[in-house]
């Protein structure tokens, strides 16, 4: 497999600056991976950097909490959206899904993927699935679907567990093709990412992009 | 000293749920304490559960990375005013600090407490100390100071540091009394807390405040 395009080359640390996020998009030029994914603040850089690449803008909002208004999320997605992002990775309402407020938490989906699909972006839907159980992310990725999100997605990074094979799986079967996996969180190596590709995932999120086509080059170079 | 009174009583996990944010008011309400801060999905609960007491509600903006945009912000923090907050903590642009970008995080502050002022609310803004280093945080200070903040607060909690006692200190000397301080992460008994006081902060953000005003019942007991 050509693992670089499914990796969203990422930089979320929040003193990351401009000068580290240039950094970020000419590797991920030199690399073709699929995006950068970076904080809100530096789509404008990020796709100046990238205007000339195949690479995709991508961003995240209402992250890593998810714990904002609904009004919130969609003002801080159009800015993305206005500045140059082509994909929009969103946390879901985790208090809701706790609640079981399953209207609230599709209802938030629905208007969101209709704002980013209005610009002809794509929405991923990140779960935090180390703060669910099984029901709640079989039941978070049913209102997904309903809400005709692009992706779904386990984790933000930033919470107490990232992307794990089971979660993946589980995702897998239940979005059935109606919508696309990310796994991210925690995948830091080649056997890592080809495992969680080979689960069915579509797109990595992970830091270590570099160190997984290197580690690519390693194996292919076995034979 | 009454200590509950300098204390903004927490809860920002983002699985919580209304449930547990009317255990939260009614805590507050029975301790006096200055606050509860919240997450912004949770300021019209809050604001409903407080409606016939002093307890005022804060919640947290582009929180708990500040890495998004300026209109973003604005638009969150205005939602927040709207539905009930009194005090808005929100976090500064970390990267354009590290990268003495001090005009942007100047400006951006003075939209934010113009926003909030005009609401005749209170604005803390949140720096992560731990992730800025000392010259950083006097000047982080300054620009507070002239956006007309009304306090400075050391940390997020959600970082790989809270509130220090150095910081607190160096944060106090800075503002010298134009703006004032709170400190937050961290902070998990009574004697945290009387320490960070006795240095000068003038509000304390913490998870414990039950656990806090027990362990001033005990002290007190003692004479």
């Amino acid at each position: 497999m050509n693992i670089a395009q499914y990796i969203d080359h990422t930089l979320l640390r929040q003193d990351a600056t401009n000068a580290d996020v240039i950094v970020l998009c000419n590797e991920a030029i030199s690399h073709s991976f699929a995006s950068v994914c970076v904080n809100p603040c530096r789509v404008p850089i990020a796709s100046k950097t990238l205007a000339d690449s195949a690479v995709k803008v991508c961003t995240v909002t209402a992250f890593p909490l998810g714990a904002t208004s609904t009004v919130a999320k969609l003002a801080e997605t159009k800015w993305c959206l206005d500045n140059g992002a082509d994909e929009i990775d969103t946390v879901i309402n985790i208090g809701e899904c706790k609640a079981g407020n399953w209207d609230y938490v599709e209802d938030e989906l629905r208007k969101v993927a209709e704002l980013v699909h209005s610009y002809k972006a794509i929405l991923k839907v990140i779960f935090e699935n180390c703060l669910l159980d099984e029901s709640e992310i079989v039941q978070a990725c049913k209102v997904s679907m309903k809400a005709a999100v692009d992706f779904v997605k386990t984790s933000t990074g930033f919470s107490t567990g990232g992307a794990t094979q089971e979660d993946v799986k589980l995702m897998v079967e239940t979005v059935a093709g109606t919508c696309r996996v990310k796994a991210a969180g925690g995948i830091r190596n080649y056997d890592d990412a080809v495992t969680m590709i080979n689960l069915g995932a579509d797109r990595i999120g992970t830091s270590g992009g570099v160190a997984i086509v290197a580690g690519e080059e390693r194996v292919l170079g076995d034979y």
